[in-house]
């Protein structure tokens, strides 16, 4: 049990039986169950056996929570720049939310745009950390980076064409950002910046309760 | 005479003296003559043989105006990212200044500092073409195409280190730009910058005098 | 509504339903609407239900053209190196015809049949901005360059094969381009080329109305 | 004066009567000035002018602390493989603690030598935030995120010789690591490392008082 | 016969039929039959065939043994970092079996879970020749390295994801191994990797008798 | 004596001395000496030595022909796009001339320029082979290739800057030629593209004299 | 009518309908019509629309040559590595005896089995240009260079898997092959490979008669 | 002391008396010192200090052997494609020695003069295994691969110009190697060849003996 929180499932490459399988074993741990990369297909069978449990189509995750959960506690924002980044959101969405944070979303406030951002700005400033998936040059977690005095979480995403060549130019723009509070995770990881995320948001919560 | 301007001498891998006597000749053509690529000590030497030149020693650039120039016409702007790179926008700058243009140069409004940019905003918004020379993340031509209704040259910079690649992480950043008005040359082409958007500031200028 | 122009809909991504609900908004508002990368299939829903459309199938577009467009000003012109080439240019085309500029297609004058090339010359040497779709090595655009005095989009298209990496090559040879007039969008970003050529013309319109 | 900290000072560029000049503006702003990539003969001058600055040579840093600074909080581990990659660990070391935090290093307890790590585990496993600095392969990132619960910085560094590409396959390899804490910065980044760290530790230190 | 062993089949891109005639001329010649890369429904076939065939699913390999072959000799181990990269493994292990040694598999000792790798120590730690089969950021073989004395055989998978880039990543990181013991084949390559480890383990057996 | 033709010596990485000494052993074979990659005192020394040597000090070569060579045979033409790439292609012109081979250089006639080139067509048109050396863009071969019959060797050349990368983007656009008769050799490789050009040269020879 | 050869039709994205309307006019001209990357069922109908046509399935070339063809003249060999680089070579030796040439194949004999090479060496060394289709390492052109005096056309196969890269790695190699007479087109260009070696097989043919 | 040999002094950015400290700690553990990296003047030091040293100015090595060194055992055979290759190809010799086995050297038998290397054949064909250095298209392992029975080790070197890319195109043909026995290290990393060679022939040794 890796880092206090039970192990996620990577549901790419197993089967629906086999995901409920360990699903089953987690359960019985009385661990918050957690599965990635799920197709929509083994979503069914996997609601069918588990009605309970909770299913995002465009994240493509699956959980099954622990009945009482302590209250959330660590804020996260995701931030995604155009709409087709927005599973890549979602999924880190989802991680940060099963980790016990606090989670909200902000889509399609890209840098071309600049007035959505800046009338968004309210809604993320305030953050503990902040994931910002984005495609094409990726040029926003630097222009977010610019706003917030946390850490930003850069997740590049294969949204794009041409010369984006899968994401690649996103990473290199984000990895050479010249905001000092940037960092970088791979292409589409979704998960990871989620995670990262929700690691420092839990390790900053008490300081806003004893603050 | 290509494109209606005087041959611009690349004085790169040219001694003074050849410069000199490329610079006569078109002095004899009554031609605006205007060199790049050029070195201090050769510099040092062509401002003893032709006084009435002026050097720019930042943009390496040298020029020896016409005596009876037109009035400048049509507007450019250059931008920079930041202070490293001002070379490679004021060789852009004296370009659009040789083919006949206003131009004025703001420095030091990238992207980590947003405040700066909106400060300027005024001072860019209504230009016929803007030039943005950026290094790193080379996010900036994004930002400021977002701004603007013209035509954005980026020109992206060898600035930088480590996975910048002397360049291409900010060509490729440039090239995926999702503002529809950005276009990109060549890493360091500050000549090719000032060369198109004084093309474009020279076509688009009678329309300033009708409108 | 940024530079002036109604936003244009990707399509790709999109149902044909939640395409006729955006295109129902932009008609409200009296826009002219403009719909890129859109599939056969969706565009058959979308001539059912606006007949009033124009579809160009080779470039992917379909257009709802405002009743009383003023006169297309500017003039614009679109080449493409060969035949493979054409989508690309076609949705070049199709972009800066929406922009309100006349515009002119030349189709497959690419390099290696140089006669081609001279006895078109006459057809785009006298426009305001050339855009030029070329895959392979990308060698058209300089050759172009060589030829007009205005500025040349150059768009690489992922049209090749083997060491052509779908259209890096192209990409590659045309920001090296040795003419100045030079500038390169990202790879098969025909809208690109096109939005770029039309912000040009439009630009430079009232020259030709006032000399 | 974003995030808190007075700015930093990147030498590189700027000469030693500069820097002394910014320095000076700082200290009557009474903050606590800090410069980096700070060449050796620049920092005698500096040391000559500011007898009290402290000066890291293999970190190439100058600070010059403010007289009472409150007790350091928050805790930052920086570890590194060989070496070779100590400059690039020290830089991260003296930007942490300028941040205010208790930093420790650890030095060459790179991959091939598996007892070394364990021996110091106890040492780096209950910091806040932990930075790694690697280059060739770059595998330690992975290795020590799998041994703590806090995020970790993986800072490539370009030590390495042939296929190392000046520091890209260490860069590769660690966004690429499968342990879900790790978080990527640029390519010799030691500031930028650092500075995450310290933001993360700062973020987290009031857990420590509090539990 | 090169090398002393009966040729492979590389079954890719040859039908059933052909396979099944290779095989009866080797039959004729008294060798042993290794076929690679076969597609389940070839298996299919050749198994009607040649029911006493033996046929690695999984490995997608088949093999039809002589009757008396002699002892294994020469000790090989397999390890995965993750489940993903066990058909590459497999086919290790098979290629390795064939050349007659004795092979033992241990999968999911990856870099992450380092508890895992040292609780199989005893496992790999004697053998002659280890292949470490490793995807993402392909640490795991440098690891291995420094806990044995034996040649270590990494082969790189195309397993993984965003900047993998097919196994590219993977590939780099082995060949920058700080590990003096680690030599690297081909992405995927479990025939080359299980082929020089049994050479190595063959040559080295008769150590094992005479000491 | 490989190819028909006494070895050539490549004199980078020997002293004066050494290259001396395989001259005298090649006279005493009474052979036709020919050097490359020669420096400018190296040549100095052995112009001393072999007063009766040919320096070429533009493509670093030096010859000490035979006493009665043979009427030269078979046509070449050596092209450049630039001045830049005039090393490169004197190395060609002094290879293919030490083959035997009447050499013809044209300089200068790089793709912006469309006239230049159209003024000396009649000087290569036809030639048994010709060989472009071209940077940038390397666009040069495939026009050239669109106005001969003949075989073109294409070396790209490594000037240029910015995404020049070395030669590789010529290097590509010349591999992706659209023109069937153009082949390429390494960059900078002005000796191999004087070999080919050549040894085709000097077998297509008798046809002239025979038609 | 380029070179001296009619126009070869490159088949892939045009109907076989189109291709026949291409054909009809070839043939009213007289000429010797060649088809390339022909599909199979496109074959079908042509074949029964020509049904004097020639169809090479594994080149998927087809050709309705002229009644009264001159005999065949100049030496081609064709050679391949593997039997994967079967088809890429055949399309080379339709394309070179649609030019008029003698072709001999020889296929397999890659640098791994020495002696297979050596065997087939009698049969290829009197060739006046040689073809080597290679893929994986591209090392064949190389060894084929050591042994022949003429060119060597060398075709880069995307034949391979991980780190072949689509045929990099051998275009790679092919380019800075060590032997003089090597020289390269693009990966899979058997059609460019085949043209080369006809042209200067063509050029050299008469000294066959003469000598 | 892992791997049963005394640690290797990586020389390259150590003073020559740091270097004498670490060999006189060894000495007093009764080790065999061996340095690698070492430049001319910290050897001149060393020897002074050190006059029993045995110092191999080509391979950069320094080495003070112990007083009885058993036999040398186990047989390895190092070989150069060029001269360029010499010094990887000297420090992969000293470092096999250094680990107690025969070793022999064979330079320039690359592959573009196959009589040498069949000459030669004899004198490697016996070895227990063989380290290829190869620059430029690193071709030479696969053809040496195909004449002998035992593990190839292909060290690539940066030897090359153009397209070598300082390796990278000799470590990609070598990766890509058809022949199976063929494994690869990093670029210029003889101590690797030469350490792994060593190792195998260590393990292989007995077999000489008991056979
Ligand atoms: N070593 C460093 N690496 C990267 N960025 C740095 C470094 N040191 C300072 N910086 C950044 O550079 C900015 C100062 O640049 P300047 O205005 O040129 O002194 C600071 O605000 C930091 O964000
Ligand atoms: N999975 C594999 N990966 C790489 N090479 C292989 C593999 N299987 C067989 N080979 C090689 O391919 C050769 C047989 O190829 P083929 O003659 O096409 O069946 C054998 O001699 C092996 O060296
Ligand atoms: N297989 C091929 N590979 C590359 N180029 C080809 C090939 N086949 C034909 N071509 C070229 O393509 C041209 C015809 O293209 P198209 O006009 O599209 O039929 C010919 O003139 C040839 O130069
Ligand atoms: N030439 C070399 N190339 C790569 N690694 C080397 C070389 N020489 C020594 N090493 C490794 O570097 C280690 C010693 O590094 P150091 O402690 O810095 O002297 C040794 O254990 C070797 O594994
Ligand atoms: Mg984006
Ligand atoms: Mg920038
Ligand atoms: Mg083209
Ligand atoms: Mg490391
Ligand atoms: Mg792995
Ligand atoms: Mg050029
Ligand atoms: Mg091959
Ligand atoms: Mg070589």
């Amino acid at each position: 049990q890796r880092c206090g929180f039970p192990e996620v499932v990577f549901c790419e490459g197993k089967t629906a039986a086999a995901i409920a399988d360990i699903f089953r074993v987690l359960i019985a741990q009385k661990q918050d169950c957690f599965g990635t990369r799920l197709s929509a297909d083994k979503a069914e069978s996997l609601l069918e056996w588990f009605p309970e449990a909770q299913h995002n189509g465009v994240a493509r995750t699956i959980r099954i929570p622990l009945p009482d959960l302590p209250e959330p506690t660590g804020n996260v924002v995701v931030i995604t720049a155009g709409t087709g980044d927005r599973p890549v959101a979602e999924e880190a969405v989802e991680t940060a939310r099963w980790m016990g944070c606090n989670v909200r979303l902000i889509v399609d406030i890209g840098v071309a745009g600049p007035h959505r951002l800046l009338q968004e700005k309210q809604n993320f400033v305030g953050a503990d950390a902040v994931v910002v998936a984005a495609g094409m040059e990726g040029a926003l977690p630097s222009v977010v980076g610019g706003h917030v005095a946390c850490p930003v979480i850069a997740v590049p995403t294969s949204i794009g064409y041409g010369a984006s060549f899968g994401g690649l130019a996103a990473l290199l723009g984000m990895v050479n950002s010249c905001a000092a509070n940037v960092t970088v995770v791979n292409i589409d990881a979704g998960f990871k910046g989620g995670y990262l995320a929700g690691l420092i948001a839990r390790q900053s919560a008490p300081r806003n309760v004893t603050s």
